[in-house]
């Protein structure tokens, strides 16, 4: 009868261990701090709804990567993929309830039926942070700013934001009289940094004809500095092109608003810069770890100006941004940048049959009103086996009451890593003591 | 063509506002706190597992609450409806990798297809911790003081720890020769609260006898104090009986540690606590608030000797309880201690013409990296119009500046509630202000 159901999850899902998610939520509680500090306030939606909200009418055609089925009420239901499409539902149920521009971020999970031999995980955490309700330089630049905000917060080196603008390129290509092929070419672009600027070519002479793969590619060249770079693509629109001239203006203002906070370093234009979707229709960026390019953009987004428009006639324009949390941690990982936090717990208390479990949970609790964290070994075990639990949980120091030192009044900490005791006369001093590690490292 | 979607959630679904969702998070950071200054860490598990692994073998039977479907590779899968299942599979699964005993929590949402007419939800968050790999009166004593310590950081008022231990029950029914009514008995006297006493001795007397239900019914009254209450059910049980000594010296021993924490007052012995589920076999407990006891228990949970044993033959006791988030945020609302956070954010930058989104921009930094969040209005609109924006928003401050004050060198800033405007001669006195106000409300 010993036939024990396989302890396993499903292929492309993964538990979270003690030590990841703490890094996972440091990282969060990072990101969250940086985007409150900037206006954002969270919002959360279902992981569930109705199939036809987040894939559209004409829905029967199903989408592979989406988990979808009926519920028992026989409802057509399907698990959120991305944040955006319920985002954008949200806005068009409650555009009346909230107070525009909405500054908003949500940080939840998403599932998609990805393959996983790509490495890819079918349930992922997805950070978005958008505001809408406006079409401004200001909101363009917001979201730029908290993205270097946010990434100087979690440490991760120098990044550099590069910044494009979807209206330079239809006009450029309006000018050269091949608006049709706009998406399609996009397309190709946003491959250039995967496959090189030679196959790029060759993939757009393809499509259109070898001379305007040409200059495409010449289009798509960054000049000395970002101001050389748009005189450049503003006169390969034609130089009395309004409409390339606004979103010119669009981007300069970004860039002194970004030079202005200090970041003027951080933030560039790269008119390689394209974003796949077709939903974007003014800046788009992507986000690149200096020392480390070969991830990708960490944080990629840009203005789209119908955000609901499946379900409701309000015009609703915006400007946002996802950010990869797992790639994210994953990079940090690999530079040895984990987000730090503090021991959990800082002090074992450790159990000898000596001292009465009465005794051992009130010093602890008188440790933990001071504010250090710890915990009460539950079964008096030797020694050593006491020590070797704190050693994988990563407690850094053990207090060891027994009846000697209760007699002497005294309170004996081991630093577990020196294995060195020191005898603290008082709680006080004890307690001290134990804030000044914490605050030092 | 104007044929939108309607946006909707489906029912028993909800969507979380800004003002609820950062009411969830603030009760959820106090918990986590509390969680991690007892030596607790957090862990993640999937939504999504194999139905088998929910729901045990034999999984023929559908249960109707659960969300369960077949994915686009045909496995047999199912919504997480409860975080106690899933830990069960964790620990059968990672045991080796994790140190004994065990503290974890884990903050996560459950998907149950409930009957939404009374008033529940299909989604909802649910908050868990629990220590396993010890069967001691140390770790059963560390979740009720946990449960203490969080609803007093959670400020909801005077509360009281009921516990009890099944052995008792066990053994009073043994004494009474009908040890093959525990199951039954033990699910009747867990409506006592719900039905009254009258009600309950109805329905024993309907399982059992007349006799009996007297009998039980005096076993689950309690004495003036635990001591005399814990004196009586041992004589209950028969004086002699070992189990019944050793549940009483467990109970007792939970007792004196709360005591010596300062906890004395919040535990009480309750007879008629029982906890109608099967899998508890040591002590249980329920928590009420003094001042909202009419909302039931927002802490229930006990000791189980058999955690994994679908999935391993590995002998895992363990103590643990489970929050009823939603519960206690509708307990907060209702008592009028909703969780407090910082105004998200601080100030809004006004936005006048006169002044370069640069500056305006530049300022806002300027204020956040002195730990001041601050966000910029993006629009030259109206200024009622922005003050009524920050309104809305629950943002205090507007600095205004415009052409005149930063000629004369001074920053203006409107407290909004009070219509009043201070000129500050500095960033630094500016700051200092509001560092002060954000400290003292």
């Amino acid at each position: 009868m010993s036939s024990f159901i396989e302890p396993r999850v499903l292929k492309g899902f993964r538990d979270y261990l003690p030590e990841a998610e703490i890094a996972r939520s440091a990282l969060a509680d990072k990101l969250e701090a940086t985007f409150r500090s900037f206006g954002f306030v969270p919002i959360d939606t279902p992981a569930l709804e109705y199939a036809e909200i987040l894939l559209g009418k004409g829905g029967g055609e199903t989408d592979k990567q989406v988990y979808r089925f009926r519920d028992n009420g026989d409802r057509d239901v399907a698990l959120r993929f991305d944040l955006t499409v319920p985002f954008a539902r949200f806005m068009a149920e409650h555009c009346d309830e909230l107070y525009l521009p909405f500054r908003r971020y949500h940080l939840g999970k998403v599932w998609r039926a990805e393959n996983t031999q790509r490495g890819r995980y079918r349930e992922f955490m997805q950070c978005d942070f958008d505001i809408v309700g406006t079409d401004s330089a200001s909101a363009d630049a917001d979201i730029v700013l908290t993205i270097v905000s946010a990434m100087a917060a979690l440490d991760v080196g120098p990044v550099r934001v590069r910044v494009n603008h979807r209206g330079l390129f239809n006009r450029f290509l309006a000018a050269q009289g091949v608006s049709d092929k706009l998406v399609s070419v996009l397309r190709t672009v946003d491959k250039l940094e995967k496959v090189g600027p030679e196959e790029t070519r060759n993939l757009l002479a393809a499509e259109t004809s070898m001379d305007l793969a040409g200059r495409v590619m010449d289009f798509i060249t960054p000049e000395g500095s970002s101001a050389e770079t748009l005189r450049k693509m503003i006169s390969l629109c034609g130089n009395d092109d309004e409409e390339a001239a606004a979103a010119g203006k669009r981007l300069s203002d970004v860039f002194s608003i970004a030079t202005s906070c200090g970041f003027g370093d951080s933030v560039n234009l790269d008119p390689g810069i394209t974003r796949g979707l077709d939903y974007y229709t003014g800046i788009v960026f992507e986000t690149t770890l200096l020392e480390m390019p070969g991830i990708g953009s960490v944080c990629s987004g840009g203005r789209y100006n119908e955000l609901a428009s499946l379900y409701t006639a309000k015009n609703l324009p915006g400007v946002g941004a996802s950010i990869g949390l797992d790639r994210l941690l994953a990079a940090l990982e690999a530079l040895g940048r984990r987000q730090e936090s503090d021991p959990v717990p800082l002090v074992l208390i450790a159990n000898t049959e000596s001292v009465s479990l009465a005794q051992l949970h009130g010093q602890a609790m008188e440790l933990r009103k001071a504010g250090i964290s710890s915990e009460v070994f539950p079964e008096p075990k030797k020694m050593s086996h006491q020590y070797s639990y704190a050693e994988k949980k990563g407690i850094p120091y053990a207090l060891m009451p027994d009846g000697d030192s209760l007699a002497r009044g005294v309170l004996p900490l081991k630093d577990l890593a020196r294995r060195s005791t020191t005898e603290f006369g008082s709680l006080s001093s004890l307690v001290e003591f134990l804030k000044s590690v914490k605050m030092h490292g």
